[in-house]
């Protein structure tokens, strides 16, 4: 099995690793509908990018891990709430129903929040690693997610929907909507690790992440518009039809497509001199060029 | 001044303390919303107890602030939830229209998110303590807000809506709804004040939380009979009309007002051999005492 086989395999046992409680009955559903979403699969990029850099840095996998599945448990929190109906209002993610589809409305706001605060029970409970490393993390995982982040990108996409933007709102937006928790990922990565934040390995790594946050986000937008239904998972073309801004406004998805490339090579030019780094630059080449 | 009034006056600082950034303007209206509901007053009773906990186990007023506007952070966040048409579809809180009716339900939603992540970073960002202190802050205040605390409250709130229950699930409700949070509070004052978890003040003072966070509930819901609307701020009879479970499904107004003071004066018992208790002591009969 490859690393990043086996990495995977790890990180789908998710559910085992959530806070549960003995007499559980009473929050079952809850505990549930929030199984429903972090089980959904995708490509678990952002925990792969903690344990990936923390291998590469010389970090366990066991420190690693719980840093790992609180970035996953923001990342599934908020596409609970963005599939709502305030928001994107979507009846299908990753080809299944939606969460609020399933379990009502209520439930899924309350599934969304408890994910939100459980992640940073995950990361203050990381016993592997001491006090200053988990305080670290709390500080990276809570100012790239919240309303200066990850929630921050998410208000900026709301509001310019329908409305015609600039490239500067644009990269803003999803430097907050995508780039912040892809870049709180390889950080996560480094403190599992042991790297302080003025570390050449700490600046290099997070150069990386941001070039392969942006990348993503650019091969997203040109795939809404070329790829199969059934690839994606969502209707194709469903950005376009709500009016979302997104980079083909002022790329073709050719274009589009190919600046994601060169960014990539660019990114993956600040780790390479790192020995070990050949599966982090394969999983980034693996986003960036992938047609699906 | 009385010390109650001059760290209500401290706390009504709080949005000046909330995270906001340089180039601010795409999310301003996030920020608005959330200072809407920040500052929509209310009791503060939760950073209260953190603030007069700190300073009865001689802690410093600016170590415990931080902790104390996270409190209120999260406090503020479950609100805003909590009246969106997914929970309680309320279009008042506090005598004032709810933050989905001024902002719309998608700024509410972000609004709350981003607070409950936000909290985190106000902890973990405490430069007048160290690491540990924080680290066990977080620890804290995640599981009391999570999945398995008050947003596992608001769940079963949700869940028992319209339905008949035992007084066991009321109470297991209300201790995470409303008694996890109080909970937490006082025990981040004893944080902030260098209080060890197996310190004998450490665990008089969440008895005497404990005791409190549930007579305010019981007062709560015998008031929401008695009081008149314009002291509650919100519709008079609305828990009963909404068949929402309540205490008064167990006692009668008098009862339950009795039933409060009773359990006041037991918790107080927990702390009145310390000195310099009497303002968080003058506090809690405030609460149990109080008539609107």
């Amino acid at each position: 099995m490859s690393v990043l086989d086996s990495l995977k395999e790890d990180i789908e046992q998710i559910n085992r690793l959530l806070p549960r409680e003995a007499d559980g009955e009473l929050t079952a559903l809850l505990t549930d509908s929030q199984n429903y979403s972090l089980s959904a699969g995708g490509k678990r990029i952002r925990p792969l990018i903690v344990l990936l850099t923390a291998r590469l840095f010389g970090g366990k996998r066991a420190s690693a891990m719980p840093y790992a599945l609180a970035v996953e448990l923001i990342h599934t929190a908020s596409l609970i709430h963005d599939d709502m109906p305030e928001i994107d209002n979507d009846d299908k993610r990753r080809g299944k129903p939606t969460n609020h589809k399933v379990f009502g409305q209520s439930t899924a706001l309350l599934a969304g929040d408890g994910l939100f605060i459980d992640a940073f029970s995950l990361l203050s409970s990381n016993a592997e690693l001491d006090d200053a490393a988990n305080i670290r993390a709390v500080r990276i995982l809570s100012r790239a997610a919240g309303s200066l982040g990850l929630v921050g990108g998410e208000f900026i996409d709301v509001l310019c929907e329908g409305r015609k933007i600039d490239i500067e709102t644009l990269r803003t937006m999803h430097s907050k909507k995508t780039g912040a928790l892809i870049l709180a990922a390889a950080r996560l990565g480094a403190v599992a690790a042991g790297v302080a934040e003025e570390d050449e390995r700490y600046l290099d790594i997070s150069e990386f992440a941001r070039g392969i946050g942006l990348a993503f986000q650019i091969v997203d937008d040109a795939l809404d518009r070329v790829a199969s239904e059934d690839a994606l998972g969502k209707p194709i073309g469903s950005d376009e039809r709500c009016k979302k801004a997104t980079y083909l406004s002022f790329y073709t998805p050719e274009q589009a497509l190919r600046l994601s490339e060169e960014i990539t090579e660019e990114a993956i030019s600040y780790i390479e001199k790192y020995e070990g780094s050949e599966t982090l630059i394969s999983l980034a080449r693996e986003l960036a060029y992938r047609r699906s």
